[in-house]
């Protein structure tokens, strides 16, 4: 369906582990001033900014569970692990500018598949302007395993938690919610059909925005510069990983809160509409626990609410309760209905 | 042969996945100062002390590659893969600070057995002083797999890199060498013993050293502060992770410089000496070859010989010479025969 299309296949062996590694980090250039070293010793050393502190993620992302390299290019991937990572330094209002790249990879993979994975870690790094510093490749005994470690900095005053959220304060959603998850369904299905007919062509064209944010999600590192330029400093931020509702739970338990979370404010791209009409699925519970999204869910005091009144990137989707209100959707028909997580959730759906 | 002695089973979909990992790390103390926020947002914050640069590690560990659950405690193995990234900072003669570590693991492991690893994990944590600030735990497919970064601190000025030592430069090596290795043979020829009759109770006594060794290495957090006090700023630094000739060409390389490594000053435990004569092999080669030790290998000026004359914990083992000279080993015979590294290498072992 998705194949690699390069068929040459040159064994991992044949350049060894010190041949392989030098060979795959060659593109990789050190851009940011705080990389005073990069791979090649110990360990990688970084020169905080002054009155930065130093913020820190990790992801690991594992064949067979967070991903299907039947449908996912191995540039593709690469491309996202790395996006995945950044997305929560962006959550924190900071950032990113350094990541290690740790991968376990079984010999059916040739170097050029290695490649690929590597391009597209090469290409996150330059469009996000991160520094690849460290990190470690070795061989597994079946499937590939990516772990990403991804370190930023921000002014100590700019840094955002989970937990600065108070009641009244208004909570706002970046772009849009429920393509990315759509765009699994729909490739899941097509995967299907590839199954039975190896011959059917995937009409993809009515999904591409859908597709696109499955297979190439971007992390908003536009969001902490575009904030700051509205001096806006948010009380409280998390990205969208697991979905809507489980995202907005993490922020009103940290915080100690409620919320009231208005369903006619969620933010749905017209393909999401209409694909889920197809799918006969009920969009506002696409947008609540679909995740992948990496879009940013943030507080902010309503004083703030005309720095950002009008700016396509934000939606102000409900606002934040004592805590004792409980967190709540407010239907269209208006009522008033529990937020439950039911976010993706890697474990539990293996089990 | 060496079992988890405790056989009660929990599944992992009992707890899921957010539940599983509070459970987990409810253990986890933060005692750093420069831990501003641990576990439990998108991310870690760390404040850098002043002066300070940050030092990044990354190490990843696969079950069947780089250890063997028949004979690697569960408890040991979490020990280890904290241990094995913090080697890495002590060779930039920085502190380690803090860690993240994630982890996927198939069903096949009850609550009970990640329990274990963690308390490994935990007790390395409080032995070296170092917060666990992160991480992530998911599923996998099939085996285990260990994927920690570690980060540390120190003055910009004390930094070192491999690439420091210079002509007349001595060659300095703490601890003592082949012993992880060697026990490693031992562990494997018990569990061939025990896979032809289960009933026989191995004898591990006289090589209780080696197998520690093997199990439980710990890495050198005393030397930078040893080196320190006693004012000595080592020109170029390394760990010993894959055999001391590959350590030592890797710093020649890098330094663009060439030695001479003399075979009689190598420190070898009188456990390595009686093990390679029973197991007919050549105890230079093991301790040149062998790997894991985890001990420091640096260089330092020759007017600072003083300064570690006479430290149990130190052995000078050879000097640096002029880059065409090359690297050699000078045997007890006094030949002198060019080194090569034949270190462990997990990804070509495995092809």
């Amino acid at each position: 369906m998705f194949e690699e299309k390069d068929q040459s296949r040159t064994a991992i062996s044949e350049l060894g582990e010190f041949g392989l590694i030098s060979h795959l980090t060659a593109n990789f250039k050190i851009t940011r001033k705080s990389t005073v070293k990069g791979i090649g010793d110990d360990a990688a050393v970084i020169a905080p900014e002054k009155g930065s502190e130093i913020v820190v993620t990790t992801d690991m992302l594992v064949e067979g569970v967070h991903f299907d390299l039947s449908y996912m290019p191995l540039k593709h991937l690469g491309y996202k692990a790395v996006v995945v990572n950044l997305s929560d330094i962006y959550a924190m209002n900071a950032q990113a500018s350094q990541i290690t790249v740790s991968i376990a990879l079984s010999n059916r993979f040739p170097v050029e598949a290695v490649e690929a994975l590597y391009s597209g870690i090469e290409t996150a790094a330059r469009i996000y302007n991160i520094d690849v510093v460290g990190g470690d490749t070795t061989s597994s005994t079946s499937g590939l395993v990516i772990s990403i470690t991804a370190i930023g900095m921000a002014d100590k005053k700019n840094i955002t938690y989970r937990n600065g959220a108070s009641e009244n304060d208004l909570l706002v959603v970046t772009g849009d919610l429920g393509a990315a998850y759509l765009g699994l369904q729909v490739l899941e299905r097509e995967k299907k059909v590839f199954e039975v007919n190896p011959n059917a062509q995937p009409d993809l064209e009515p999904y591409t925005y859908l597709v696109e944010r499955q297979l190439k999600p971007e992390a908003r590192k536009d969001i902490p510069k575009l904030l700051a330029e509205l001096g806006v400093l948010p009380t409280s931020m998390i990205d969208i990983s697991d979905g809507l509702s489980s995202e907005i739970l993490h922020l009103c338990e940290q915080s100690k809160v409620g919320c009231n979370l208005y369903e006619e404010k969620i933010p749905l791209d017209p393909q999401v509409i209409s694909t889920c009409e197809e799918f006969n699925l009920d969009s506002t519970t696409i947008a609540l626990s679909g995740g992948e999204d990496y879009e940013l869910l943030f507080t902010l005091k309503q004083e703030d609410f005309p720095k950002i009144k009008g700016n396509p990137n934000l939606t102000v989707i409900g606002h934040i309760t004592a805590r004792k209100e409980g967190a709540h959707l407010i239907t269209r028909a208006n009522t008033k209905i529990p937020l439950i997580a039911r976010g993706w959730n890697a474990l539990s759906e293996e089990e």
